[in-house]
């Protein structure tokens, strides 16, 4: 029977996943944080206009995600919109579809062991990723605020934000990505060209502090007059 | 009679039309929602000092809408505060006078068939339009952002953004606009010079949605040294 | 008895202006409308610090102006911190001291009949009044947003916001505001030079109508490069 | 026993100080307040990624503060997340260890006699302590603003904002904050560079409020064109 063959989304959602089990509470805590995290990010103007996505991983074995639905205003974000997926991007709990950009998401978890990843587009990292572009990336030194990034424990540190050329080729894009990271080891974002920040961190509290870090450190080099002299 | 020559708008109001009647569950429903857009894009700064106007659909035969009174703050709106007119701007539900610029909604509901149509005075909407008004628009291109607007599915996408030249007379630039929407299809908003952006939707999320792009895409071009340049 | 003869702010207020008298019901509602004033415009950046003071004149005969109490933050103002004042800067009611500049305020009352009167120390108003010091105030001219001031029925108005040289002789200084307000007479507002802006209003909607409008089109100078031309 | 020879922090946690005593009430009533000032300058984005912390007196003999504990996100923090700390740095009450700059605090405290030190990370900080570091300070002269600092009368005020080379060695940074007070009496704050800001005052109301004018000034340097033409 083809029914059988093509199962819909929601007949694939196993009973062990359900909201009593294990992975059902880190996904509705995940699904709640990120609710939050929506909020607050669409306030300051980083995730306007159904821009963005957010992801956190729930369980290792087998590699299972809570992630963003596709289209949703971030600034209204309810729990029940959230979906989880598996290591090929298809999603096991919820409805809707996952972002166009989930396969970036499980590249990130992958590459890095991250747990969480956050997708956000400013007006700083368009801005900067623009003005940049030849330079192939952004370089961030001396700043404090750097201290903030895990493992970082100096403001000498330099921290290098790798830009790369914008695509809607998710697997052409996905691959320049594990490229990225296998090359660039230490680092604890990238930005796509014109388009917005991908950051990351071992849980949600540290993939928060690294938006806010580096969001707050591009926006310090446009009001330097860093994009202009460029 | 006189009286009944010149019917007060309250009179006129046809009961057909009460609040249990669909219409008036469509009216209470877009008055909701667009109260709710008023308080937000206050506290963002687009639509200060009264400024700005917001209508949408809730019937296309006849045509009904659902529009801002006009002189309000924007940032207090109540539902029972807004208004329903026809086809030819008349008052049909609700007490006070609807913006002039009601012609302007109704120029762009007809013309580009819109189910809401959203018009907020920014900062920057008013600084581009003005560096820019000898160009006759704006060019956006290159930004994954334009993806959010309605049908755009690549960065790569070239959005026109319209100038009009700015005027007190109405019925001129309704005429203006829908020359506009006529000879630029496709367009998801215009703007009038040194006064702002109008931009519309299927609904009244699609329009939010492409507020909040086109006003972030805005910032972008004068954060990046666009104002100056021209 | 010396005590007799310097009487306490307290033992002059007068038992007719209680809180049940029609005196008493303005104060009450000024009173609250100033605190919700307070607390947007604290958010907003324009009023922190303690900076910035407002008035609202509750009666012209004998003249009575509730006005916030001096060194108060603006963020987080009681109905009970407010003042009654009467024509001569004397404290009626409350306790507290009335702003130094409550002078300004009888000034602009008397010069203009204002119901209300708004003052902010806003960024933009910091840096324009310094930047164009020296031509002696700032031309508004051709933005749509002008026509939210009262009075005003075109874009093609021309505004003329006087900047006066700041002083600490509130004696003076208000001799100043009178002076200016006799010879530019269909002003909005005036700025006092690296100080911040005032701006009044029939009524406090209209004063607070005009803070937003003339803080906007304030910002649009500045972003549109007018600070660093000058 | 080893034990009682190296008492972990919660057993050196002295009785007389429990939430009873005149110095729990001041403790609780201090962290509060701090959580209350975390959650207003989060929102600002002057204490974005954990950074930024804030301290009180609530005792001078023997010398004790409420500090925050490290590596919170300063818009969530609970009163029971902060700790008492004596004159050298070890805490004296709660869980958790006190920001790495506790001695700037103490060296604060010590040098200039204040009740509450706050330390902010802002954008115009950051930009400002760069672009006039080999200045070695900025002169903030002529603005209105100036007389929120305590003790400052006129707008002709000409106020010294030190900028000091950022360090890791705590030790080091501390006896050069203790050189900066000893040297530059009467001085409001100072800039740590390319880092942030440090202020105080009497109490914690003051030293809120010198925040936000220093804070406030920094914008309208940065925004005058100060940070590009040095």
């Amino acid at each position: 029977m083809k029914k059988t063959k093509t199962p819909n989304k929601r007949a694939r959602n196993p009973k062990a996943k359900g909201p009593m089990s294990p992975n059902g509470t880190r996904f509705a805590e995940a699904a709640a944080w990120l609710a939050g995290i929506g909020k607050e990010f669409h306030a300051r103007g980083w995730v306007l206009g159904t821009s963005g996505n957010f992801s956190a991983v729930i369980s290792r074995e087998p590699l299972r995600l809570a992630i963003t639905s596709t289209g949703l205003d971030k600034g209204t974000l309810a729990p029940g919109q959230f979906l989880e997926m598996d290591e090929t991007a298809n999603v096991v709990r919820g409805d809707g579809r996952p972002s166009a950009e989930a396969l970036l998401h499980l590249a990130i978890v992958r590459g890095v062991d991250a747990g969480a990843v956050l997708h956000t587009h400013s007006v700083w990292s368009t801005v900067l990723s623009g003005s940049h572009a030849a330079q192939g990336g952004i370089a961030l030194e001396g700043y404090e605020m750097l201290k903030g990034l895990e493992g970082v424990r100096t403001h000498k540190h330099r921290e290098w934000l790798p830009i790369l050329e914008n695509s809607q080729d998710m697997i052409e894009l996905g691959e320049h990505v594990s490229k990225t990271l296998r090359e660039s080891p230490g680092i604890h974002g990238f930005l796509l060209r014109e388009h917005g920040l991908y950051t990351w961190g071992a849980g949600l509290q540290e993939a928060k502090r690294h938006v806010e870090i580096l969001e707050f450190l591009m926006e310090v080099l446009v009001r330097s007059g860093a994009a202009q002299s460029t």
